[in-house]
């Protein structure tokens, strides 16, 4: 059997990428008259925005996976095809996975960003990024195994710099993360340890703007610094990394300069985007951002390419002069905009290509327990209802039922009794060389 | 604060592994006027019986593991320390953690056995055992990589290699696992894949005695063997392994040897005590049996030093003649035995010691959905009703009350529409160099 048997002769519609943004073209495309390929490097659908769960042992992560394969199971017009992708060569019409070549009729780029180290690549390793599965995992031994190290310090020096975590960057990744820390040190590990106190944990969140969360109105940023403190994080406002050792953080602030000793580091300050990106951007001549992000058609097209897409993160679109922010719902609308313009093009409607309209979904951050801050044109919400509407947002996201009921169960233990089990510690995972 | 700051004076548990064994002595002398120290080298109590059900994707790692200190957060005279024991010297009576020696009044060792490859340690690294997490994690990459190999191979004769997927060992661990790879294939990932059907799969089991499921009585087996077909797993019984390579498997019957390509072999035949139970073994000439179990004395102590125990898999007990099985009841019942001589001894109460006694709970295995074989004193019952047996049996004895609602859910939900959520293939982890 070749891919495809039923309809070799019909388009070729391959995607690259099996996140938000990838996913929703293929699924949207189900009866259309075309045969897909989706591409991913993983066999899984990754949920980020809870990956910072993970990170922090609440979670595990099949909890936020879906394998791929089970997800377009039934979809029988496409192939799931495990690789990496190359290279692009847009006039040719092919993609090469893992050196073999591909022919489309339509491409979709939507491979998303990875963590940006400000042209510091020896960070990388100091202080792993939040993108990845792999990254989850590596930050969660860091974190658990910082701990279990200082129960077993007796210098207390050492010991304060083991008990010190910093997450740089406060955008709602840091924000959530540093939060979930907290929470870590303050609700859930109190009194499991015999010769060290969590709540003596300095988490401090670092922020190089005037305070966290960008994007939100002052009033809500407050309000989340205020939230961020009463879990027992210190936020740094309007300070800079300078550097990153094996010791600890240097911080650059009012041009005074110190040193905070730590073993966790954690990088949420920056993105670019992924390494196709950069290939593709070549060889279409491709305007990038300054964040790495290709400049694309109004219609979610490469200029000079009407069968080229790129989605999701790694797309730079701007709506009424101003970019689209990186989260899920814009990737899966841009995911819909696409598959729009496929169906109707491949059953031969002759409709120009409208350009991608924004929904703009709100915005929406957890910072810890029953605390959140939320808004949605003007509108802004704080508190235990911003906190139940972002429960509910998510598990409506979760890609499967499953998913949602596992989440929704430790979810609910975590609440009552601060547990998180997810808390494996074991041999550290190896980081993903690709990355 | 030092350990145990309120009790320095009491007398000094150590207790070594933190199985099933391991967590009943420490949960047994909550109350015992004891301090007592639990080491174990992994943050977690691992449900064991259940690790097949990782190794194929129907669980998560993190289901079936418990933080060992969130279980033994509430006992203020235990404190859990993450190490590895390198000696025990029973003159000093002094333990050895990571170099550092810890005195103790008692000692009970419970760490355990590991795979045994008859003397081919090149095995090992072919063929994972299944007795560690990390194990089952390897297995499940295999696996899961072996199908998306398959999907990808052009060549038949490779692809027919790459879906074969052979067990070694007929007990229960081999059973089990081979009817949840037979599931798998069978059941879970049929219409996943376009271009292979992962129904053509062939799954080896094989087992050197006449029948699968050696200790039951023969109907049973015969049972087992049949449901094990209906799974399309094919049992190869009177077979024996002459070689693992990593091209396949030779295998050896009635004197005829046949080569069976594959791409994927488990090693669940043979058990071995772990490092520590050797080296417990010379320094107090302790006799081991053939399968390096130490022979202890019926109370369970080590033969000439009272203040010294030996409990569960790696312990040789004989009770009427017959040694006790390698099962999670035995170990906990050994736990309570060793448990009551303690709290008897530093109370005060001067009784001598007893001997084990062991409460035979019969035998339970389980093949694929709703399907099972159960003994138990003389009782045989099979199909449905040893199934539910063995659900609720096994979600009992789960630790903790959120692994029961996870494990639960993912039951029913493989139940109604055989998925496998767990199915996430990233890069290979790296084994455990200290297995």
């Amino acid at each position: 059997m070749g891919a495809g048997t039923a309809g070799e002769d019909l388009p070729h519609v391959v995607i690259v990428g099996g996140g938000f943004g990838g996913l929703q073209v293929a699924r949207d495309l189900r009866r259309a008259p075309v045969r897909i390929t989706l591409i991913d490097r993983q066999n899984f659908h990754l949920f980020q925005p809870l990956l910072y769960q993970v990170a922090t042992g609440g979670l595990a992560g099949a909890d936020i996976t879906s394998p791929l394969r089970r997800a377009l199971k039934r979809q029988r017009n496409t192939t799931v095809l495990l690789g990496e992708v190359n290279d692009v060569d847009p006039e040719a019409r092919t993609i090469s996975v893992d050196g073999q070549p591909l022919r489309y009729d339509a491409a979709v780029i939507a491979t998303g960003v990875v963590p940006d180290y400000f042209g510091h690549p020896e960070w990388e390793s100091r202080a792993p990024g939040l993108k990845a599965l792999a990254d989850a995992h590596e930050l969660r031994h860091r974190v658990l195994d910082a701990f279990e190290r200082a129960e077993a310090e007796p210098d207390p020096e050492e010991r304060a710099r083991l008990l010190t975590f910093v997450v740089i960057g406060g955008g709602s990744t840091g924000v959530e993360l540093a939060g979930a820390i907290g929470e870590l040190a303050h609700r859930t590990l109190p009194g499991e340890f015999r010769r060290i106190d969590p709540r003596s944990s300095r988490i401090v969140l670092v922020e190089a703007g005037p305070a966290v969360l960008p994007g939100f109105s002052p009033p809500s940023r407050r309000r989340a610094t205020r939230a961020l403190e009463r879990l027992g994080v210190e936020v740094q406002a309007g300070t800079r990394v300078a550097d990153i050792t094996a010791h600890g953080v240097t911080l650059d602030r009012d041009g005074a300069s110190t040193l905070l000793p730590t073993a966790t580091v954690a990088w949420a300050a920056g993105i670019t985007g992924s390494g196709l990106g950069a290939t593709v951007a070549a060889r279409t001549r491709c305007q990038r951002d300054d964040r790495g992000r290709l400049r694309v058609e109004p219609d979610l097209s490469v200029a000079g390419f009407t069968d080229l897409f790129v989605i999701g993160d790694l797309a730079h679109v701007e709506v009424r002069g101003a970019a689209i922010p990186c989260v899920a719902p814009a990737a899966i609308q841009q995911g819909r905009h696409v598959a729009r313009i496929l169906r109707n093009r491949f059953t031969g409607i002759a409709r120009g290509h409208r350009p991608f309209q924004y929904r703009d979904k709100g915005m929406l951050a957890t910072i810890g327990r029953a605390a959140a801050v939320a808004e949605y044109r003007g509108f802004r919400v704080w508190g235990v209802p911003a906190w139940i509407a972002w429960v509910v947002i998510h598990l409506i996201y979760l890609v499967e039922f499953q998913n949602r009921i596992l989440v929704m169960t430790q979810w609910v233990s975590q609440y009552l009794f601060s547990g998180r089990g997810a808390r494996v510690l074991t041999a550290p995972p190896v980081r993903n060389p690709e990355r």
